[in-house]
């Protein structure tokens, strides 16, 4: 679970709610108005399912899943996965690496093992790993496309309730006392369109542009891991190679124990 | 017919409308202003008729067709058919495949083969079918820039549409009364640009560019498969490279298929 | 002419104008007012001309007059001429084309052709096309800089107008009969900015970016052509090269006729 | 100390301070709300707390201490040292550095050079120092992203914070001689998230921008010197080859000198 | 002198000044407000000093200088120059260079011929002008950096300053004539802002972007023209090679003249 990601959606939310709590005079009742839930959230889904084929709208669950139940990798874990895996091809031959798998919960790590003890050919391991990165790489993406836009229709929503609450208000002047609060429900669609871009979209947007980072990284090194098992390399080398894409600090401390 | 762009735009229209129905003391006359119309929608339809040459502006009703009519290629069956006409090709000669052509639906893979049944050196096939490929990228980018620019200039005549009419209801205070309807009416020529810009323009020129991407995919596939066709190669040999611009899973389906 | 570009242009100017008649309480006289228009295209002017050297502001005007007067390259019949020319080498010799020079109203057509005749070495011909092809890019897009940072500044000097004119409005609130006319005044500025940005700068901007990749393209045929007209080619191999240039369905309609 | 830095913050903050005191029936007293800090600061804080992972937050602390305390590279210096380096190892050999290192505080030289008098390869201290700068790097681009962000959400959640203060004013005006200091209490939001981007974190982003690259250059001038000073090159021509980094002015000073 | 640039702050201030004079019931003391000014160009002026090192904030006058007096360079007056001394180094030999070398006001080119009278070897030459060009080109684009961002800063600290003249003003509502007054001077900072980076920084930025690109063309013929000289080169060679940098029509001219 990321930490990070819950932690922040709570202390955001409660911040809102606290400082309403806080201020004098306001009610949670002032803030709820389903109509302009509806113009927001629903109308960036709309605009959002004309730009994006169907199907990318319903991976939009996975989407937000990732944010939240992402496992970080460790990279330095990885690498001494690897390594131990290359000891033991070296000791006991590819096929000895069989037995091994059940006990790996990387998939990616388990499909180029795989390939390796059925003796696929290396350059076809390496097209077939490569593309299941592209393929990860493009999920990603189109997540993050798909929040990016919603971050910015929802904005835009919420301008268009607000221009249609203040033309209603305008044409009910005759009642000056409830100028205020037809403002007030006016305002509220730009309120929500604020909150769900900057709440909820867009930082999910980063992250999982941050995410993809991080796993293109241990994705290559497994690769790489896998490619060198496969030559029968000596685990030092590989170690020693993998080890590169690790700053010093880590790599130390990974000498050390 | 593309249904997720068609459900959008029903959805986001309802969500509008319903609003407007919900909402107290609303009516849909306060929202319908022709002379507002006329501005945001003209004036940006002026705009963009300036910045493109006629041509472009006419192939304007394409390109919404585009939208919403264009069918979803499925990649793993253009492999198949591709694959199949290779076998046809392999058993009895590229000749074979002439009577085959009418059965086809996907002209691009009909230009290729025909190409090749017509003994075209493969230099020229190449040529020609990714001449036609640039063809297809550039109307597509003709056409979402078109929309990308229309989504830009209708906010701004509409901004221009309200300080008209802010600057016709200041000088006509001598009635307080007008002040709310004429205040209304000014603010119209705004939200019909947001409208216009967020509804229909911005989630099409998304799209547009989304289904250039897949298209340009389609075409790179056919032109890799026309050329080992027409080369004589192990239809197996094709199948194999081809699926690698498909993610393993689909591909493993195919397999058990 | 560039129909387009004039339609665009009186198309939009007739909507706003045509929108102050209907209106009701309008007057075109609350529209006029030339300090207003002093200060936004004046001070939009003043920014530009600090940006750029002098020569470049000089030249606006035919930046203007090309985006209304451009003719559009026939590219069809641009290669339709270079390929009679390369006939008329091929059979008469190249001195042949010195008497065709006059008929040819393409003046870069005859900068080449004129070399070839005059027996200037094939890679000074193309030296001196391609340095006239990069004086054309960078003459367009210095004209295209110039259009969108008018386009730019014309807005923010209609805001530092109506702020100015808002400044001067409560700073005499003595007469609350004069706020409405104060404010209307102060607001035209900020309308200028937006129509001179909107309905001139940027679109003319556009169209000029527009008309740079077609005339490239124009020119990259014109040299292409001259050299193979130089080397002696065949003129139908110079046809099938210059042909990749254009969609396969004009090519088609060309080998027609 | 960055003395820069230091200089333009407590400028800033004594420009804002100074301008309350000046003027006329303003007290410290309204321009404080907690309420408000806590949520511009706190909600933008959640919103990158959700956009990046943990680690980086937790540096964030770093990070703004090497906007400050960062030491100023001298190039010259710095170029000084690794050619007396190098004339020592001419001289004495490799091995006889080894005394001179805890004298040397670059941390970075000091690594290359105990690598090169331990015998590491060359292609691995090349391989180690360069993975070194990528991991600076990352961490310069890393801080400097995090810092961005809070400057993109801080004037975002001070917009929410006002609009929700609108929407409880306006839901209150039964007390119309409340509206006024309502409205200010509202304004606040926008004010501190305006004041908390501008004034601290866009210019530290800028900052840690413009460090990384002065960082950059003085490490690659580092990684050059070591591999000179291992493969035994002149001191003299050490200096020659790194003193290309440096502008000719620059360099006259040190022949004088 | 750039005749230009003066004359467009000549303009921009006229505008402004002439737009005050005209407007009825404006006095120039309203507009003047030494706390304002100090908010927002000092704010500016913090910000920028956090986000720069210290040595690029001094140079700022320089910047300004460049601006205001640069020389246009006349590429063909400077082809013209390399040319003669191509034919003085032909005709008497690169020593007799030595004695032309007071007459040129030129400095880079005095660089370059100098070190090819003191028979430098040809690529430290190359190297030692290359770095002087990249020297020149870090300058300027670091002077553009600090104008834009001081241009960027500008709008803000307005913005800044206008809230909290709003703010000050909301609390002081007991005395309802006073309002105007104080939000007169509220706006008065954002008015600022908006003046000092449209008619002072972002043009002047523009203008460095502009000279920078016109002086590394510059230099780049001189050094092709000392590499030609140093090399013994023919004049007319030499001559030919440099005018490919300018447009034939300019060229022409010259081979007229």
């Amino acid at each position: 679970m990321d930490i990070a990601s819950v932690i922040g959606l709570i202390l955001g939310v409660m911040l809102l709610v606290a400082s309403i709590l806080i201020a004098e005079g306001a009610s949670f009742g002032a803030f709820i108005d389903y109509p302009s839930l509806m113009v927001v959230v629903g109308g960036a889904f709309a605009a959002v399912l004309m730009a994006f084929p169907l199907k990318n709208m319903l991976a939009l669950g996975n989407v937000v899943r990732t944010v939240f139940l992402n496992k970080q990798h460790s990279i330095p874990e990885l690498i001494e996965l690897i390594v131990s895996l290359a000891e033991t091809a070296r000791r006991d031959g590819l096929l000895a690496l069989e037995s091994k798998l059940q006990d790996i919960d990387n998939p990616f790590v388990v499909l180029g093992i795989q390939m390796s003890v059925d003796g696929t050919p290396q350059e076809v391991i390496d097209d077939i790993m490569r593309t299941e990165m592209d393929a990860v790489a493009t999920r990603h993406a189109s997540g993050k496309a798909l929040l990016d836009q919603l971050g910015r229709f929802a904005p835009a929503f919420g301008m268009i309730g607000t221009l249609m609450g203040l033309i209603i208000m305008l044409g009910n002047m005759d009642d000056p006392s409830s100028i205020g609060s037809g403002m007030a429900v006016a305002l509220i669609t730009t309120l929500y369109g604020a909150i769900f871009s900057n709440l909820l979209c867009l930082p999910f947007a980063e992250k999982l542009g941050f995410l993809n980072k991080q796993e293109m990284l241990a994705m290559e090194i497994v690769v790489r891991g896998v490619m060198g098992i496969q030559s029968g390399d000596n685990p030092r080398v590989i170690a020693q190679k993998l080890q590169t894409f690790i700053p010093p600090k880590q790599r130390a401390e990974r000498r050390a124990a």
